[in-house]
């Protein structure tokens, strides 16, 4: 399905790279693969340079020389979470609505020699990257788009999983593990109920990788509340309920995503004040308090927010394993003359588990959502089947530690060096 | 200043261990150190009894024997975290207001041969601790009394630092780092201030140990915000406001202690709506929602609760080894004779750092609390001092990984075998 570009183009050409979307413990792994493999092949690619901010720094020419970084800054970011180069939340509009700002992409390519487009997000940054290669295409400029997947939240078509998703699954299961026994231990005369509230808005991949945590019957998580299942009040109350009872106490996973029976997302239905102002709390503590009122126990919550997707402590080295591989497999693809297209994650086996990279046309990925299948939700709604625990499991394996001195861990800080601008300033469009 | 008993004592007795309040991520590491350290000395020491929900467990004759557990599986307490016998949040009042519970204590161990009390707790527990000495003294029963310090706040008075304590120093400062760069690489197009509320109800540790991950200008997080600084919100605006302005985005680390100027925790005194209903939030949304609202930055929260006192997988080393010691040390101070006492840790240097163990009288631990000194927060009141960085740094120091198995910590749950009672059974006051 993947298309070789048609447009005559020099041996030569220089390379852009951008981090687009929520960032990740690992989405930097990406950026190690692809610069290295870049610098791997001096006669094909000439410099990389990263948009700083995402596509931002492409539509404004605010490009960053990544030549200025050592090769250990750059090994470096195999290590460190989150966006070195800044990420971006700005969503190109269809080429119809704002031509535009694709006319000024291919334009900041040809003044910078820029053959090579990857960009390193997820669905939306997907659909941009196919955009871009089409109107490579139809201006007759010589690119060759290339996406580099990204996403905590494994909703990524095509590929298996998605990088950065299987480090937040490791920080899930091993919190809510350590928080079980926590609650576990108070419970006697204290707190008796526990809820972690973690990403997913639309999907509850996070939320069931918590369910990893339960290995055994009894086990922390005995809960698991996702956004796939309308959110029925007796049933999770008689499950917590019954899990106190039999366990003495009970710890519970949420999606921010879990929604009522009408569809509305929990955390804002039922949490606005007499005048209608919207209530400051996440789901986390509603449910807490849901607990409190109905059932009289005792509890605690978090909500983990951005400690899950940057928790480089304890990422997933599969995930990390993966995240390279994908950066670098993007240059490759490109070197082999590929274009719209994305390297992919394929599941040889699970136990043991064996992967390799694949490829996906761009088109295949660009407008598709991929949801927990319904047979990885037990049927009561409120844990994972075993089917979902053998597919998850994997994603969790190997700890890759980063550095440490004093006490804490060494991330980098590139320089960013900037690239003198040879084009008139653009204005950006409100997003 | 301390004791030794004056009852004649036979050459061998029994010891019981049981472990008080809020858990931590090393508090078993000192069930460990009493535990080996009493099975190598076999003629003093008979069987450690552990109480199963702390003091509960001794009032009520709810004894485990941890002799029915391996080597192994205590070795493995010292990573695992939270309490392997269970806690409990259960104070023994005064000796004249409820002298039945002491008498109580002591019926038991004269049953059980009990000669050696150890009591791993806070200010409250070396209190009851002191209590259980005296009464031994006055009945004639000879009971050696040692306190095991354990709590998270950091609040024990004679001890330099206090387990438990170095580990969620480590936690909130690694997870703030990690956070802080999520946010740098959002903040252009999205979220500018995150918010990370951690625990400390009166004074304000743990919100000063994310303050080591700031070790350069601008490093996150740039704003703390602590319980013995009266929040002023003119002044905590203009300080997110500048970090913004300066460094492009904010990172701030709340304690759930903070108080407005009255002297009322902010997360009570602002959030009660309109019918006088409590808000169910922490005050990391608060704090948020006053920055969206009064500067309009989009904001992130986490609470992390739990998760911060419970996370052994990013434990200090020196936190552990600490633990570990006054675990042992509080055995060789009962086999050297000593009753109402507990092992401190003693700093030798700060760099590099060296510590020993040594002795308070608990009657100097009981009635104090440690308060971080004034001099340890910066004059603006919105961070810590070099002087403070000196004391926290060393206590983070080193990592002490659990063992791992399919990309999960492998934490040991004991046997924990009930021993058969011997007495009627006693009914528990109400708290």
């Amino acid at each position: 399905m993947s298309r070789k570009s048609r447009h005559e183009k020099p041996r030569r050409m220089n390379a852009f790279y951008a981090q687009s979307g929520g960032v990740t413990a690992v989405i930097n792994a990406s950026a190690a693969g692809v610069i290295e493999a870049a610098r791997e092949h001096p006669k094909r690619i000439g410099k990389v340079f990263a948009g700083r901010n995402g596509i931002i720094g492409a539509l404004t020419e605010d490009l960053i020389d990544t030549g200025k970084e050592s090769g250990k800054a750059i090994a470096a970011l195999k290590h460190t979470p989150s966006g070195a180069f800044g990420s971006c939340r700005y969503k190109l509009k269809g080429l119809d609505e704002n031509r535009a700002e694709y006319e000024r992409l291919i334009e900041v390519f040809r003044a910078h020699g820029i053959g090579y487009f990857f960009y390193n997000g997820g669905g939306d940054s997907a659909d941009t990257c196919l955009k871009v290669s089409q109107l490579g295409e139809s201006l007759g400029y010589p690119i060759q788009a290339i996406h580099v997947p990204k996403t905590v939240d494994n909703d990524l078509a095509v590929t298996d999983c998605c990088p950065g998703f299987g480090s937040v699954a490791k920080y899930v299961a091993v919190s809510i593990r350590e928080a079980g026994f926590d609650v576990a231990s108070m419970a006697k005369t204290s707190t008796k109920v526990f809820v972690l509230e973690v990403m997913g808005r639309h999907a509850g991949w996070i939320a069931a990788a918590g369910g990893l945590a339960a290995e055994r019957d009894g086990d922390a998580p005995q809960v698991i509340v996702f956004p796939e299942v309308a959110f029925d009040e007796t049933a999770f109350l008689a499950r917590v309920q019954g899990s106190v009872e039999h366990n003495g106490y009970c710890a519970i996973v949420v999606s921010e995503g879990v929604r009522n029976a009408e569809g509305k997302f929990l955390a804002e239905a039922g949490t606005r004040d007499a005048f209608g102002h919207a209530q400051l709390g996440g789901v986390a503590p509603l449910l807490a308090d849901l607990v409190k009122r109905k059932l009289g126990y005792k509890h605690h919550w978090a909500v983990a927010d951005y400690l899950q997707r940057a928790a480089r402590h304890i990422a997933s080295a599969t995930d990390l394993a993966q995240a390279y591989a994908v950066g670098r497999a993007a240059v490759e693809l490109a070197l082999e003359g590929e274009n719209a297209v994305m390297p992919t994650i394929v599941r040889l086996r699970d136990e043991p588990y064996k992967w390799k990279v694949g490829k996906a046309d761009l088109a295949e990925v660009a407008n598709h959502e991929k949801f927990m299948p319904r047979d990885f939700i037990s049927a009561d709604g409120f844990h994972i089947t075993k089917k979902c625990r053998r597919y998850l499991a994997p994603l969790i394996e190997g700890e890759a530690y980063p550095p440490y001195r004093d006490g804490l861990p060494r991330y980098v800080t590139l320089k960013n060096a900037a690239v003198r601008k040879k084009l008139a300033p653009f204005e950006l469009k409100a997003k």
